[in-house]
C-alpha cells in the first residue's frame, strides 16, 4: 500500500518535471497530480530536492540498462564503446524529463537541476570508466588514465553530435562512429 | 583626424563592453568615454552592432598575431598545435573584453554576443585548420577532413582545460599536451 503510494508521488513528480521544470514545480501539483494530501509526500520525501534525487537515480539505472544492451561480446572496444555512448545520449536526448532539465539549466540555471545534470554526466563517465578498465585489463587499448579517457571519449562523442552540428550539416552515426575510431583509437600520427 | 576620432570611438565602444558588457553599453556612453558627440559615432558606424563586429575583428587579429608567435619551425606539428590552441584559449581567457562577453552570454544570452561567440570560435578552428592542411601535405599526419580535425583539436583542448576542472583537479600545462598527443595523435589502439 505505501509503495504503491510512493510510486504515485514519484510518477506525479516526475511527470511535473518534465512538463513544467523543477522550479516551477511544487509540493502542492505534486500531491494533486499524484491525488495523495501534501502530508503523505512529507512522509516519503522532505524536500522537492530529494524527490528530483529519486528520479535522477533511477534515470542513471534505466540508462545504464539501456546501454548494457547494445553491448555484444563479439565486438570490439571501440564498437562497443561507440554502441554504448550513442545509447546514452540518445537517451538523455530523447527524455522528457532530461529535455526540460537541461532547458530549464541553460535558461534559469536553478542550481539543484544544475547538480544533477552534472550527476547524469558523473554516472555515464563512471560507466564508461568501468569498460574502459576491462578494455586495458584485456590489452584492448594502451594502457592509460581511465577516468580521463572516459571523460575524453564523452566529451568527443558530445561535440561530434551536438555541437558540431551547431554551424554545420550534422553527420551521421556511421560516420560519427568512424570519426570517433579514427581520432581517438588510430589516432593522427603517421 | 578622423581617423583618431575612430580610434577614439573604438577604444571607448571596447572600455564599455569590458566593463559593463555589450547589453547594458548605450551608443550616449560610448560618445560621453570618447568625449566625441553621438552623432560622430554614427558617421563611422551605423549601430552599436557594427561597433562590436569592428572590435571583434581586431581581437581575431591578435589572437591569430600571439598564436603565429609561439609556432616554431623545428618543432613538429603536435607541438606546435599545443602551442598555438593553448595561446588562443589563454588569450580568451584573459582579456577582459572576452571574459565579459563569455559571462553576458551565459547570463543574459544576448544574441548579438552569442553570434560575436562563434565568431571567435569559427576563427579559432580556421586557423588550426590552415596548420592541419600544411601539416597533411607535409605528411606530417595522415589524411583526414582538416575542418572535422581542427574542430575536434580545439574541442579537445577546451575539455581538457575547462571542463575537466569543473569537477577535478586542474591538470598542468605539461599534462595537457602529453594526453593532447596521447589521445589524439597517439591512439588508444594497441
Amino acid at each position: 500500500m505505501s509503495v504503491d503510494r510512493k510510486r504515485l508521488i514519484i510518477d506525479a513528480a516526475s511527470k511535473s518535471f518534465s512538463l513544467f521544470g523543477y522550479k516551477a514545480t511544487t509540493m502542492d501539483q505534486v500531491a494533486k497530480i499524484a491525488n495523495v494530501g501534501k502530508g503523505t509526500i512529507y512522509t516519503f520525501f522532505s524536500n522537492k530536492e530529494e524527490l528530483l534525487s529519486e528520479i535522477i537515480n533511477s534515470l542513471i539505472k534505466e540508462m545504464k540498462a539501456a546501454a548494457e544492451k547494445t553491448i555484444q561480446k563479439e565486438l570490439s572496444f571501440y564498437e562497443n564503446a561507440t554502441l554504448a555512448i550513442y545509447e546514452l545520449l540518445e537517451y538523455r536526448k530523447q527524455h522528457q524529463l532530461t529535455i526540460k532539465l537541461f532547458q530549464e539549466e541553460r535558461e534559469i540555471g536553478t542550481p539543484a537541476v544544475k547538480e544533477m545534470i552534472e550527476k547524469v554526466e558523473a554516472a555515464i563517465v563512471n560507466y564508461i570508466k568501468e569498460k574502459v578498465v576491462e578494455a586495458i585489463e584485456k590489452g584492448e587499448i594502451k594502457q592509460c588514465d581511465p577516468e580521463i579517457t572516459a571523460f575524453i571519449m564523452l566529451k568527443m562523442y558530445i561535440s561530434l553530435i551536438f555541437d558540431w552540428e551547431k554551424n554545420h550539416e550534422p553527420l551521421d552515426k556511421d560516420k560519427i562512429s568512424e570519426l570517433f575510431k579514427f581520432y581517438l583509437f588510430t589516432g593522427l600520427s603517421m
